[in-house]
């Protein structure tokens, strides 16, 4: 399993390699700093659930796996859009980061003006990755302009970037675990829960499926976000699950998220192996 | 003629008010800041445009004008991404503005992370305006992949954030009026190309009609950065037209340009009135 996904991660960044467009292309230093922000990249585990929702329901369907060529365009525009909001994010006036992956923020490297257009520009990038003739002639036109509504309500103002600006938001002191779950779900959890869908849509998931994949995609980028806080070492920031549950509680919190998550996909057990082993590798509170 | 397009005008501000969520819809700072951002708004000259080009073809395929329904889509769109241009473009690191159309701007008013977020917000909104199901069902599905296609390349690193990059980038001594040229072309042209040729594909235009709106397009957009450069009092700004070219010979430039444009809808003059009023009212040089 894990070869198949490395196998799958070495095309992804192929795919994304290919969507960029290179870095002696005019403007030279926005493309630079694009292609400096999209690699070397983290785990790819965006880009990985699109094609593992994918291949369960070919699976499903065909009662075999069929071409990836179809689910890495949504795979590759999710990467860029995660890309973006990494850009965005670590700006001064946002988290102000200055290394990201061991590595100078893109505005540390290239400037904020610089970066700012790198997150606006990759944005554009994922809708034209799906919209092209050659993704239009792959999923056809209809599941092409779907895929395209799944990223931009995912992306928006109801989703990632509502989170961001509750993120960013004075604190009130009457915060509870309700807010965290909604801050999580946006920020985190819509492009992850995106990620599966598109997958699933392009392969042509029935609507039953689609609805275990949805919620095993909310589940999924809930349990990714306690993850997330309990192993990140900004102790400073309030709105994590750790500090409004607790170490353990969060912990167990979870757990719980990602049993139930797996447990979802359990009439698809053999399926779903890849989604599965993803949760179980990604999701891991022990 | 100025009564039509000024209903126009309205129809235009009822759907963008229709298209962005409510200020009181979570979160709503962000979507009082989105519509901060989008009302009272400047001339809509974008979605007029892309309205106009629409009621050519319609009257050149159909004999007749048919709906604006279907082209105040791409409308829509094209004025939110020119909204979250101008907010990106206001920003402390890019342009720093505190004052647009005579109100503070968003990052004055809402603060400097916000305002990026609300231009990242209002772009995927686009992309979710052309693609939502009333859209699909509206324009067809290959029109709509079509239309998302004519936003995402237009906006991203070879169209509008391509020209932003440069038009912050240290200028080098020897820059001459083809850096000028293609800066204003990525920066201003590129969006009121689309605009122009979103119209015309969802109006169904022929290869022929769609070439010489292109063109149109290409012209108009050319032709209103100069005039933009000629009246922005802006003196500092080094790379604008009359700063190359001089002031009257810029203003000849111009005059040039808005002529061959009008000179490119001549076959049509019965059909373009619209577009050639536009082009002749905005695209004043005397």
């Amino acid at each position: 399993m894990d070869n198949r996904l490395s196998d799958w991660k070495l095309l992804i960044d192929q795919a994304l390699d290919a969507a960029l467009p290179s870095s002696d292309v005019h403007p030279e230093l926005l493309h630079k700093a694009m292609r400096y922000s999209v690699f070397p990249g983290g785990k790819r585990i965006r880009p990985l659930l699109v094609l593992s929702a994918a291949i369960m329901v070919d699976r499903l369907r065909h009662g075999r796996e069929v071409s990836i060529e179809p689910s890495m365009l949504p795979a590759v525009a999710i990467e860029l859009i995660h890309s973006y909001s990494l850009v965005h994010d670590d700006l001064p006036s946002m988290d102000n980061d200055d290394f990201r992956r061991g590595l100078p923020t893109v505005h540390k490297a290239f400037g904020e003006a610089e970066a700012i257009l790198v997150g606006d520009a990759l944005l554009s990038l994922a809708f034209e990755v799906v919209s092209k003739e050659e993704a239009c002639l792959l999923m056809g036109p209809e599941t092409s302009v779907k895929i395209v509504h799944e990223l931009a309500s995912a992306s928006g103002s109801l989703g990632m970037a509502g989170g961001q600006i509750m993120d960013i938001s004075p604190i009130r002191p009457d915060i509870g675990v309700r807010h965290i779950e909604e801050l999580s779900d946006r920020k985190t959890g819509a492009l992850i829960k995106a990620a599966i869908r598109c997958g699933a849509i392009v392969a042509g998931a029935s609507s039953r499926e689609l609805e275990a994949l949805t919620r095993f995609g909310e589940l999924f980028g809930r349990a990714f976000q306690v993850r997330d806080d309990i192993f990140d070492l900004d102790e400073e920031n309030p709105l994590t699950f750790p500090r409004i549950l607790g170490a353990e509680e969060a912990r167990l919190y979870g757990l719980k998220l990602s049993s139930s998550a797996v447990g979802v996909l359990k009439p698809y057990e053999n399926e779903a192996k890849e989604l599965l082993w993803l949760a179980r590798k990604v999701l891991c509170f022990s």
